[in-house]
């Protein structure tokens, strides 16, 4: 894989399956409430008809992917937590101890975590490319395979630590204005680890100049391995009909390289929630997504991803499960 | 039972365990992810702790009640169904096929419907009062006996032709403002539906003047006996020590009687969702109360709180299976 295969998937993105859209509206029309009551867990239905190129849209295969990956610029305090916490997170994520580990038993949903070498980090992008083009399209390619076709929606997630830092850059190249406009706490840094990350991503779009007018160098230069894959798994979903739910601030962060390089890009995607993170409220706008939650949550892990799936899931249930007017002798308005 | 007895109940009302919230509080601070990361669901397990009176608190029995019941008014055109569909949606209600059935068969909760003689409504309130003091003290009484000890979240919702109309005109007794304020559409009356719905209300607060004054006498005169059992519900339910998933626009104006008569009478009651029907984020505005949800719904059935649900669920579930920093051998910032 390189950047012009991945240029090459990217140009030739399947798009919406209408006919599906259509029969889910028609039964809605027909479900024993008043038309729209069921606000937008109507809209998901249709959605997720949309993007599984089916009729009727199906939520009993939910699957979470997590994605961890270290960065080099965390060597500049830009966390509030050691680098040493990835590694402990993949640990737990592993024995079960996590959020993350907690709301796909809620929701019945398989969590794999997909751990990149924790022992080689991405370089510090102040004065170097975080990733060689072969080390990110490695990644995007391994976000790529680790989508399973039939799967009813997947829900994505992220772990690194510093890589708010990352996203936050990410979007200071995507979208431009100051960095201060996109850096936030992520896991509680104070006001001068705020200052460190703003600082660290000005002196990092300074270096990389005009090289991060094309989206995928600005995803290599500035972005991470967890990240690459994220986007790769955006695309591998896409080409096997899965819908997703995207997480937070940085899996969105990941998610805008892919708008910024394709046209429609995230079109196969929904926002979960509105997270906490400073810069997500903004991006989220940006990128034209409209958040299903909004609890305050800045957790990451996809964990906004899966208590989102929920109301999915209750969506397909309503749906699919709900009478007619005809078949349970209810007179229409 | 009568006024004098329920007057008696709402003045003494229990407390919220203290002693329970700060228990989940000091957990919530050992569980690995960065203090506050996961918004309201932190906030959602120890609310239910103060509530249930216990730590840990559970979320294990989870139960909707959806009280019906016809209202004279619907006879003035204030609704896009006629009144023949109360009895068919409990026989949808029975024959599972309704909303509320699929959202808690998701949820893994018991629904039950308590219907009202639906041969007999409520007297048209407009020259009347809805009910004697004997009928909603009934009604209130009947509510209260729906409380199962051992709950751990109790779902309310409503089902009623007209009590959209109904709930409307209880806003505008307890809060004042004009009857456009508080009317919506219900399950979806046109312009001039809506207007008889404003006058229906004007006419009849009007008609009841001076008598308003007092949150019990509204209930009585405007209210119906769905409405009042919701209102005994929640009583029971405080009594009981279980906490409470309000739903939406209707269920909230029957809780709405109860914060007038008593200070801190919603204290055990969640918000669920904010509703589509228009008057909804008004009257969340003026109980004090803010939403999980905002979805567009305005289906009623208690549909919102049964959603809502789930993220309490998720809320308990994260609260008491996440590992803490020292089992997990987590670094803590």
């Amino acid at each position: 894989m390189d950047f012009a295969t991945i240029r090459q998937l990217l140009s030739d993105l399947a798009p919406a399956d209408e006919d599906a859209v259509a029969a889910a509206r028609a039964r809605d029309a027909q479900l024993t409430k008043p038309p729209g009551s069921l606000g937008k867990l109507e809209d998901v239905a249709a959605w997720l008809a949309a993007w599984q190129g089916r009729y009727p849209p199906r939520a009993e295969i939910l699957r979470t992917i997590v994605f961890v990956g270290n960065h080099g610029v965390a060597a500049r305090g830009v966390s509030a937590f050691p680098a040493e916490v990835t590694a402990q997170m993949v640990a737990n994520f592993e024995a079960g101890g996590a959020a993350i580990n907690q709301l796909c038993d809620s929701l019945g949903a398989e969590l794999s975590v997909e751990v990149f070498d924790l022992d080689r980090p991405t370089a510090d992008f102040t004065s170097d490319a975080a990733m060689s083009e072969a080390e990110c399209a490695a990644a995007i390619a391994t976000g790529m395979a680790r989508v399973e076709a039939g799967t009813d929606l997947l829900c994505l997630g992220e772990m690194g630590i510093a890589n708010s830092t990352s996203a936050a850059a990410l979007a200071t190249a995507l979208f431009g204005g100051d960095p201060a406009d996109w850096v936030g706490r992520g896991t509680g840094v104070d006001d001068a680890g705020l200052t460190r990350k703003c600082d660290t991503i000005a002196a990092a779009t300074a270096f990389h100049g005009a090289a991060l007018g094309d989206p995928l160098e600005v995803l290599r230069r500035l972005g991470g391995f967890e990240l690459a894959a994220i986007a790769g798994a955006i695309v591998g979903a896409r080409r096997a009909r899965v819908p997703v739910m995207l997480d937070g601030f940085i899996c969105c962060a990941a998610a805008a390289v892919l708008q910024r390089a394709a046209s429609g890009g995230l079109d196969h995607c929904l926002a979960s929630h509105r997270s906490a993170e400073a810069g997500h409220d903004r991006m989220l706008q940006v990128l034209g997504l409209t958040p299903l939650l909004d609890l305050g949550m800045r957790l990451g892990e996809g964990s906004g991803a899966a208590l989102a799936a929920h109301v999915v899931k209750a969506a397909v249930k309503t749906h699919a499960g709900m009478a007619t007017f005809a078949d349970a002798g209810v007179s229409e308005g």
